[in-house]
C-alpha cells in the first residue's frame, strides 16, 4: 500500500495514522531516557540526508526509520522530563488531540464564512479563558474588545503596536512617526524591540528604562512618569507601554496598576506581557499579580508554554478591536461575503499579520474540557512546588546562591563568585552551564542580571517529577564540585 | 480513564490518539456528502456552549461527540472534493502524519541550538523544493541566500519588504521613510497593501498599477518603467516591486523577465509571489512561468495551497539572507549559545516575524518523500486537466463565457449579460454564486476584473475527480436555468 499512497484515502490515512500514533506513544515511552540537549555538530542532518528530493516515492516505514536514526538524534526535547531551560512549551495528550483534529480537518479560518465554528469557538474559548483569569469584561467578546489566538506573544505585541501606533497618528498626524516613544523596562522580552523594528520606530525612540535588584527587577512607575514627563515636554508623543508579569529573565512582575495609571493619564496604549506568568493567574493565590489590568488596553498569556496547549497558542485580549481592526483589515473583492459585509461577523484575519489561519482553538477548547480548571490549577502549583523543593536544595548547598527571588516555577541562582571576582564567577557558572548541557540528562539556560552571569532553571515539562529535578541538581553539584571542588 | 487523562502519559496518548485517527478517518469516509460550505448563522456556537469552562474534566467521548454535533456543522470543508473556493489548501495523508509528529515533539526551533534537526531539516527540504522548481542557485543554502517556511504569504512578502525597506534606508538614510515607494499591479494581492500598512509605507507610497484584459491582467513593464522615472524625477524612492505568477483573481501573470530588469536598473527589491502557481512550476511545461525569477531578490509560493501540504507553509528563497537578517535579528541574553555566537548555525528566528516556530519541515519532508516528484507531477497536471475539462463544459453552454484564459487549474467565468447590460449581469453573477453556494453541494467564489462579477472555479482539492467537477457544473447549470431560463 504504502508505495501506492494516495493524497487522500480515509482507509490509507488510517493506517499510516494508527503508526504514527504508536511511534509518538513510544517516543514518550523512552523521552525520559534519551539526551534532553541534542548533542549533535553543526551541519550534522546534510551528511545524512540525499541533496534532492526522489523521484519515485519512498515507504512510510523508511521515513519512520529515518525519524528515529537521523532526525530524533538532533531534537532538543522540549517535552522532556529534564528540560529545565528557557521556559518550557507543553504538549499534552488533549492538545496533541486538538492539533491532530485541526490538521485532520486542515481548514483556513482567515473569514467567518471560511469555517464559522473556527470563528466562534475562538471567541467562545478566549472568553472562557478570560474569566479563569479574572479579567475585565471589557477584554471579553460581549463588549467592543475579545480575544484572539496569534502564534506567539511576539505577534501579540506586534499588533498591538501597530493598533496604538495608527491610533496615535491619527490624532498627532501620519508624518509624526518619528516622534512616537515607547517605553518598557530592560527586562522586558526583545520581542518589544523587533515590534518597534518593524513598525518603523526608531531605536532611539524606544526608551529602555533600567530595572535592577532593588525593585527585584520590576519598572519603577517613578522613573517611567519622570521619563514621560521630560520627553512631553521635549515635544516628543509618548504613545505605548509595555509591562511585563513574569520577565524572561527572572520572572519579576511589573507593577500594573501604578504602572497603568501613567499611561492612562497620558494618553498611552498600556500592554500586559504575561506570556509566561499568566498561566498560574488561574489559581487564586496567583491572581493578584493581575491586579491592575483594568487599566491595560491589551493582555498577552501563551496557552502554549505552562498550560497544556502545544506549540503554537498565545491568547491575547483586548479592550477595543475596532483599533486592532483599523490597523490591519484590508477588504479585497474576492474575500467580500454577505455575512461579513453586513458586518455580522468576526473576521479574524483582522486582527492578526497573516491572512490564512489554522484551528487553533480546537487544542485550546480540549485542553480546557479534558482538564478543567481544578486541574490545570493542581498542575500549576505542583510546578511551582517543585521549583520551591529545588530552591531549598540550592539554599541548602554553601557554594551556590538564588540570586532575585523566586516567584512561579522557575529559580535562578549561580555559584558564588570565588573571593568576590564577579568576573571569575560569571566564567565559573558559564561553564557549569555548559558542563551540565552536555551531559545530555539536563537542560538548563542562563540569563545575565545586574552584569552576573545567572543560571535558569524553569519547571513547567507536564513529566517533570520531584526525582527529576533531584537528579537535575545532583548533577549541578557534581559538575560543581568538577569545577571548584566539594563544599 | 478519560475523567483521569494526565497532561502527558504514553499508554492514555496512544488510546486517545487511535480515537482520534479513527474520527478524522471517518470523517473523510463522509466528507463528500456533507455541505462544503456551511450553513449555520453567525453566532450559532454561542448557543451550543456552556459560558465558561468547566472546572471538573470531560471525557474525550464527550468531546468527540460536540465536535460531531456541535463544531462540524460550522465549518465550511476545504477538503471536500466540492470545494472550489479561493484557492485550495491541500490536506494529504504525508502532510497530515508530519503534521501528528510535529505536534508529538511539539518543539520550539527558534535558534540551532534549540532543535537542530528542525533547522537543518528546514534548510534541506527547502533546498530540495528549490531545486524542483529550478530555482537559480543563489538561492539555495550553499551561498549567501537560502529558503525558509512562513506562515503565508502575507509573512513572506512582510519579511522581505522589511529586509528591502531598511536596506534602502541605509543607504537613503533613516528619516527617508516617507519617501520610499512600492510598485506592484492592481491584480496583487491584498498582502502587499496590509505589509506596507505594517512597515510604515503610506498609502499613497504604494503604487498600485493599473492591468487589465489587454494584458490578460499583468504588469505592464512599460507602464513600470514610466512610473519609476516619474518617481525618480519627483524625488521618490522607489524600492520595492512586486509581482505574481498567478494572482489571486484570475492567475494572471506578470513578466518576471523585463519587470526584474527594470528593479535591477534601479536598484529595487524584486519579490515574485508564487504563492498559488508556484507548484505547478514543479512540471517542465509549466516551469517557463517562472523565467526571469533569477533576477529576484526573493520568491515565495504555498506548498499549503497545491502541494498537499498541511496549512501552514509557505516557502520563502531570499538570495541575500543578511538583509532578512539585519532587519529581523535580536540578541537578547538569554538566547546566547555557543553554536550561535560562533557564527556557525542559521537561527531561524532572525528570518521571521515571530520568535517561536513550528517543527514545520516535517511534513514537507514527508510529502516530498512519501509522493516523490513525479506523483507530485502528475498531482498537478490531473487538476490542470480537470479544469480544462470545466472550461469546455462552460464553453459549451452559450449563457455562460469563459472570462479570462484559463491557464493553470482556475476557470474565470460568468452568465453572460443580458441585452450587455452590465449592471443587470453582476446582479445575476451575485445571485448565481449564492443560489450555487446555498445548495450546500459545491463552493465556488468570485471576483471582480474590469468591474465585471466574475465567477471563480479553482479545482484544487486532493478528493477532486472528474465525477465532482461534472456535478458541480450541474448545479451551476440548473440554478443559472431558475434564475434566467433554460438556453
Amino acid at each position: 500500500m504504502e508505495s501506492g499512497l494516495k493524497p487522500m484515502d480515509a482507509e490509507q490515512l488510517r493506517e499510516c495514522g494508527h503508526k504514527m500514533v504508536d511511534f509518538i506513544a513510544d517516543y514518550y515511552k523512552t523521552i525520559e531516557t534519551i539526551p534532553v540537549l541534542s548533542q549533535v555538530e553543526p551541519g550534522y542532518l546534510h551528511k545524512l540526508l540525499p541533496d534532492s528530493a526522489p523521484t519515485q516515492p519512498e515507504s512510510f516505514q523508511s521515513v519512520l526509520d529515518d525519524v528515529k536514526a537521523k532526525i530524533l538524534p538532533g531534537v532538543t526535547h522540549w517535552q522532556s522530563p529534564n528540560y529545565f531551560a528557557y521556559y518550557p512549551s507543553n504538549s499534552s495528550i488533549a492538545g496533541f488531540l486538538g492539533e491532530m483534529l485541526s490538521a485532520g480537518v486542515n481548514i483556513v479560518g482567515f473569514s467567518w464564512i471560511t469555517s464559522p465554528a473556527a470563528t466562534e469557538l475562538e471567541m467562545i474559548v478566549l472568553d472562557w479563558l478570560g474569566k479563569m483569569l479574572k479579567l475585565p469584561e471589557d477584554f471579553l467578546s460581549s463588549g467592543q474588545g475579545g480575544g484572539v489566538i496569534q502564534g506567539t506573544a511576539s505577534e501579540a505585541v506586534l499588533v498591538v503596536l501597530l493598533a496604538a501606533r495608527d491610533k496615535v497618528l491619527g490624532r498627532v498626524g501620519k508624518n509624526s512617526l518619528e516622534k512616537l516613544v515607547v517605553y518598557a523596562s530592560d527586562q522586558t522580552h526583545s520581542a518589544l524591540q523587533k515590534a518597534c523594528q518593524i513598525a518603523g520606530i526608531h531605536p532611539q525612540n524606544f526608551r529602555v528604562l533600567k530595572a535592577d535588584s532593588s525593585t527585584n527587577y520590576a519598572l519603577s512607575p517613578d522613573l517611567l512618569s519622570e521619563t514621560i514627563s521630560h520627553d512631553v515636554d521635549m515635544g516628543w508623543v509618548p504613545f505605548f507601554l509595555c509591562a511585563t508579569v513574569g520577565t524572561t529573565s527572572s520572572t519579576a512582575i511589573d507593577p500594573l496598576l501604578p504602572l497603568g495609571k501613567i499611561a492612562k493619564k497620558n494618553g498611552i496604549w498600556f500592554h500586559v506581557d504575561a506570556a509566561y506568568a499568566g498561566s498560574a493567574c488561574i489559581c487564586p493565590e496567583y491572581r493578584h499579580y493581575l491586579d491592575g489590568v483594568e487599566e491595560a488596553d491589551s493582555f498577552n498569556m501563551n496557552a502554549h508554554k505552562w498550560l497544556l496547549t502545544n506549540f503554537d497558542c498565545s491568547a491575547l485580549w483586548v479592550k477595543d478591536r475596532n483599533a486592532l481592526i483599523q490597523s490591519l483589515s484590508t477588504n479585497p473583492e474576492f474575500l467580500k461575503n454577505k455575512a461579513s459585509q453586513a458586518n455580522m461577523v468576526v473576521d479574524y484575519k483582522d486582527w492578526q499579520i497573516p491572512l490564512g489561519r489554522r484551528f487553533r482553538s480546537l487544542k485550546l477548547w480540549m485542553v480546557l474540557r479534558l482538564y478543567g480548571l481544578e486541574n490545570l490549577q493542581c498542575y500549576i502549583k505542583n510546578h511551582i512546588d517543585l521549583a520551591k523543593y529545588f530552591e531549598g536544595l540550592v539554599a541548602g548547598d554553601s557554594r551556590f546562591e538564588v540570586v532575585s527571588p523566586r516567584i512561579f516555577s522557575l529559580v535562578c541562582f549561580r555559584l558564588l563568585p570565588p573571593d568576590d571576582n564577579e568576573d571569575v564567577g560569571n566564567k565559573l557558572n558559564h561553564d557549569l552551564l555548559d558542563a551540565v548541557n552536555s551531559t545530555g540528562r539536563a537542560f538548563i539556560s542562563h540569563t545575565v542580571l545586574s552584569g552576573k552571569y545567572i543560571l535558569r532553571f524553569a519547571i513547567g515539562a507536564p513529566l517533570t517529577e520531584e526525582r527529576h529535578v533531584a537528579a537535575a541538581w545532583k548533577i549541578l553539584q557534581d559538575e560543581a564540585s568538577a569545577l571548584i571542588g566539594v563544599p
